[in-house]
């Protein structure tokens, strides 16, 4: 269990699929509080708190900010698909209770830090022939709109030296659970679900498809790392280091893994998907780098981590 | 009165300073709804229809944009110094309600032209030593941080082809009305009536402070103006030109031309007010004076056209 001593830090979002592997890295080092609307179960975590509850409730907010934080990741969103099926939904989750979280967070007045989980679709589509730390916001998604406008309000607030914030961009993260996500991605995640299981799979994208991915195991490897990062008030957003792949490549991989047929993959490329999710360019991310920061290595390294946790 | 087949326009804050004013010039040639959570004394006006009620009340917005509009002002805001002190209603009417209008504007899918009364707060300060259309934005202020959010808005919903979106960045406008406004810079405006009326005022800024102005008649026009400016959806963004002058020189017109005496103003700068308002440089706006948008054009005519409508 984490000595008194330990710092406090609380993560929203905290039962999702990112969210959990977080949580238990984070579990050996520090005073956890984990919120979410969905099942928490982090019982066998001794130092981790479980608050159940959705972040649209101010009470929600209020209880959870109610002692000093020393750091709050905030990963809870209404992702993409789910955004643009309940607009009302997502701006009061995406935006008004994040503005409410960070501000709540900064009221004691000690300075928090505050990672912000924001996206590749601040950057909307189509990309630029090659993306780096100075491309410009152009979201297309209302996801993406909101993760830009709360990367806005977080390096207001850094500014002001309310907070020690930093909003890291993420890539498509694999693999994700199978079902519903409200993720416009979730074929990417489900490719590796089905292949392994032997199950044919028809993708929205086509072979050549090219995509930015990261694991889930590195991403919550690099949240932790970000906690400590130095501080630099005049940039608060960084781009994630994620590996560009082709779809062909990860398939080959993945049947080279687990021993699955690769002709069980099949495209049936959507015009939206393809732009929006098969068409990444390379993608620079010298300020991450510079940090330490990076991505699974290769692709051999991505999708064992990504089979490892299915 | 406007005939039948004139075109439709919502102005919200239509009872303010600004709002009056764009009211009247637009009564001639437009359907106006106006809405405003203050008094809306347009009776005098065929054509204009009042609306009172609180942005923040989903049902106004529902009312306002009930009909398919052609037009939409949005001047409604909660103000820099109103927004510091009521953080919670300030991010509901600036962010919440203003994104919820947008939504509920696109709805009737007929892609309304949107004006969003942005504001130069979303440079933040020290401002850099010359401004232009490529400065990036650094609020300091929570009604800064608030406008450059719906500018983002704004932004993505045009690309999305769901508005014809223009955000207009304004500077400060002279003369506002005495009393409390919930504006930081409202010593700019008391400036006017006080010396006219031969009063004392003691300036928060000092003589040499540099501000940037517009009056309300030329930002009425410019406004009316703006609605019928070519589209360009990849740049949605434009800083209003204004005139740059010294607290000095405006000093020295106002007592030109009421016959005042100057020396009834002092000085006693404060420091943060001197930074936010009063070490503004040099403006520079190629896109807007493109596009036929212009200030007072002389310190004699913005002084006159300010006086004239106190």
């Amino acid at each position: 269990m984490a000595a008194d001593s330990s710092q406090s830090i609380l993560v929203t979002g905290a039962g999702g699929f990112v969210g959990q592997a977080l949580v238990r890295a984070l579990s050996t080092d520090w005073r956890v509080t984990a919120t979410d609307r969905a099942g928490l179960g982090f019982a066998d975590l001794p130092g981790v708190t479980a608050l159940p509850g959705d972040l649209a409730d101010a009470d929600l907010i209020a209880r959870a900010t109610a002692q000093p934080l020393d750091a709050v990741i905030h990963l809870a969103t209404i992702p993409g698909g789910a955004a643009e099926a309940d607009p009302a939904l997502a701006a009061r989750v995406n935006v008004a209770a994040s503005m409410a979280l960070i501000d709540a967070a900064a009221a004691h007045g000690n300075r928090p830090r505050v990672l912000f989980a924001s996206s590749i679709a601040v950057f909307g589509d189509p990309l630029p022939p090659q993306v780096d730390d100075d491309t410009p916001l152009k979201p297309m998604l209302r996801y993406g709109a909101h993760k830009a406008m709360i990367e806005e309000w977080i390096a207001t607030m850094t500014r002001r030296g309310a907070i020690r914030g930093l909003s890291l961009r993420l890539p498509g993260i694999v693999a994700r659970p199978k079902g519903p996500s409200g993720m416009k991605s979730a074929f990417l995640s489900d490719l590796f679900h089905d292949l392994r299981a032997g199950r044919p799979i028809c993708l929205p994208v086509s072979p050549q498809a090219t995509c930015w991915l990261l694991s889930r195991r590195t991403l919550a490897g690099q949240l932790v790392k970000a906690l400590a990062l130095p501080e630099d008030p005049a940039d608060t957003r960084l781009t994630l280091p994620a590996l560009r792949v082709t779809l062909r490549d990860v398939v080959a991989e993945i049947a080279r893994q687990t021993g699955a047929d690769a002709a069980l993959v099949s495209h049936a490329p959507d015009p939206a998907l393809e732009a929006a999710f098969g068409n990444q360019p390379p993608l620079s991310t010298p300020r991450a780098d510079a940090l330490g920061l990076h991505h699974d290595g290769s692709l051999a390294a991505l999708v064992a981590h990504a089979l490892a946790d299915l």
